[in-house]
């Protein structure tokens, strides 16, 4: 049996091309005892698998070039050897960007379909969920009245960070790149304000935020961070998620290829908290608290998401490609045959 | 009778000059009932004290033009109309940059010649040493085995941090501006490294810090903070007290003009936090405790400090200037007759 797989061809050099990337078949042995069969049928993918393309220190081992593309995915049974699972069931794993995966049943994490759509465990009820449910809990901590700026704001991350902003009671205020994405974070997510960051960012944040900053999720980095910075309030928090503008060059720099930060004079009179985190530290430990309040708000209609599905595997790349330009709409997900 | 006083001639365009200070004699009234006449003898100068100095929106108001210059003191009392105070009684207040203070009983804080010397309330044992423990308490937390470094590690808040870091069981390095200050902190102080920013940082760095930094104690910011900052271990902690090297522009900028902070991408990947903190928010609620510790360590010998004396009312404007200067050797202080 032949799997599809997409491989890391090589280092990219800044943002990455295509070429990049490698598509290929290699056989899959049949499950041995113990083993199941998954046929993937959704590919999450997610800004952090830039890092993992890069040969750089990080909080995770890169991938080796030749290696498979790390990503979550929920899949299907195809076959099992093992009494737990049956063909047919939803199962979420680490499975890499490729057809299928033989794996130990015991490392497969299953899905509940009937509970919400399987994609979700990649999205809302998944990483990205638990990562802005982490970061409000542990650092961002908004109260009601307080107002919270979100960079990325109708992206994975930046969709929950805002509700749940919101449900916490704060005036939450989202900064999206054009007129739809501001459109959905105000009309469907339901913020108080939506900022368009292809704008002139001074004005639109002086007139969504006139009495400043309490908490600001950054996403992004360049120059949004760069305007959001100085109107930071007393006790200021800036939940330090992602930088993505700034993935694409080894040193950090933006895509003007600029390489400051801002000056932290501030930090020490207005008593800010700048604080970074990866919800694999101590998020999964907490996993269960969050989905069950997560599906609570699901099913009150509470929470809404937006996915953005590219189709099939050998469209991976340029989905990829353009996430980091911020060309999706919503959670990028791969959704296979 | 008349009380020598310095005020605030004019709000400083950049570092103060001796014309931005003016030095008056002005007639100060008998005490009234419940009063205190105090006669001070030592003056507190501290770089808190270059932020009152502006007009600028901060946690405190500024002094007004023509307003006496403020700071901590401790003094004797000269005359007292409350049964609580008699003469020579030792007292701490906010009494100013000038020679005499009258001021209600109850506002004064009893000092205990015995316990140690007096002018100790304005250093170790009073708000630079609070600041020092207050930010390892509540910020950088370092561990046995972990490293921290301190800037300005002879002065009076960096020469407690370094102390306190050690008896934590940390391994701490202290950064000071020539071979003095350098000898001091390391035979003196005792810390296990000195490091002297004056010569290459990098170089010094990286052969006192080989593994990284855990904890950095900010009081300079500029080309030391720059300096420091890409050497972080993940999950390090970065405490903002002070940025002495930025203070004297409006804008906040180093002495070379430059206003940019570390690129902030090393935050989320290393998952650091920068966090400034005021003394005044919450430390003085846990003097008492602060209080009995550092006390303790004094007496044992552990904790040694340097006091840099300045003679005389009319050389506190100078003592000051050269203080944001990095002249000074230790806590600065100003004696009176």
């Amino acid at each position: 049996m032949m799997n599809p797989q997409i491989l890391l061809a090589r280092r990219p050099q800044g943002a990455p091309v295509p070429e990049d990337f490698r598509l290929v078949e290699t056989p899959l042995p049949d499950p041995g005892q113990g083993e199941v069969l998954v046929r993937h049928r959704f590919l999450s993918l997610d800004p952090y698998q830039r890092g993992r393309m890069d040969d750089a220190k990080s909080y995770a081992a890169p991938v080796a070039v030749g290696g498979v593309m790390e990503c979550q995915a929920v899949g299907q049974v195809a076959a099992s050897s093992d009494a737990r699972f049956r063909e047919g069931d939803w199962v979420l794993g680490g499975f890499g960007w490729q057809g299928f995966s033989v794996r130990p049943a015991q490392s497969l994490i299953p899905i509940d379909p009937q509970e919400a759509p399987p994609s979700t465990a990649l999205g809302v009820l998944g990483m990205p969920g638990l990562t802005a449910w982490v970061g409000l809990e542990d650092i961002g901590e908004p109260k009601p009245g307080e107002t919270l700026v979100v960079s990325a704001a109708s992206g994975a991350v930046g969709q929950v960070v805002g509700q749940l902003g919101k449900i916490r009671g704060a005036r939450v205020v989202g900064i999206a790149g054009g007129a739809e994405k501001c459109a959905f974070v105000k009309d469907v997510l339901g913020l108080h304000a939506a900022i368009d960051h292809r704008g002139d960012l001074d004005a639109q944040l002086d007139a969504a935020c006139p009495d400043g900053i309490d908490v600001y999720w950054e996403n992004v980095g360049g120059a949004v961070q760069a305007a959001v910075f100085p109107r930071f309030r007393d006790f200021g928090r800036m939940v330090m998620c992602g930088m993505i503008a700034q993935y694409n060059t080894a040193a950090g720099a933006d895509a003007k290829g600029a390489m400051a930060g801002p000056n932290l004079g501030p930090v020490v009179r207005k008593r800010l908290r700048i604080q970074g985190f990866i919800v694999s530290d101590s998020g999964w430990k907490r996993y269960g608290r969050f989905r069950t309040e997560m599906l609570g708000h699901i099913k009150a209609g509470r929470v809404q998401w937006r996915e953005d599905v590219a189709k099939g595997l050998a469209n991976a790349p340029a989905a990829f490609i353009g996430m980091l330009e911020g060309r999706n709409f919503g959670k990028q997900i791969v959704a296979l045959d």
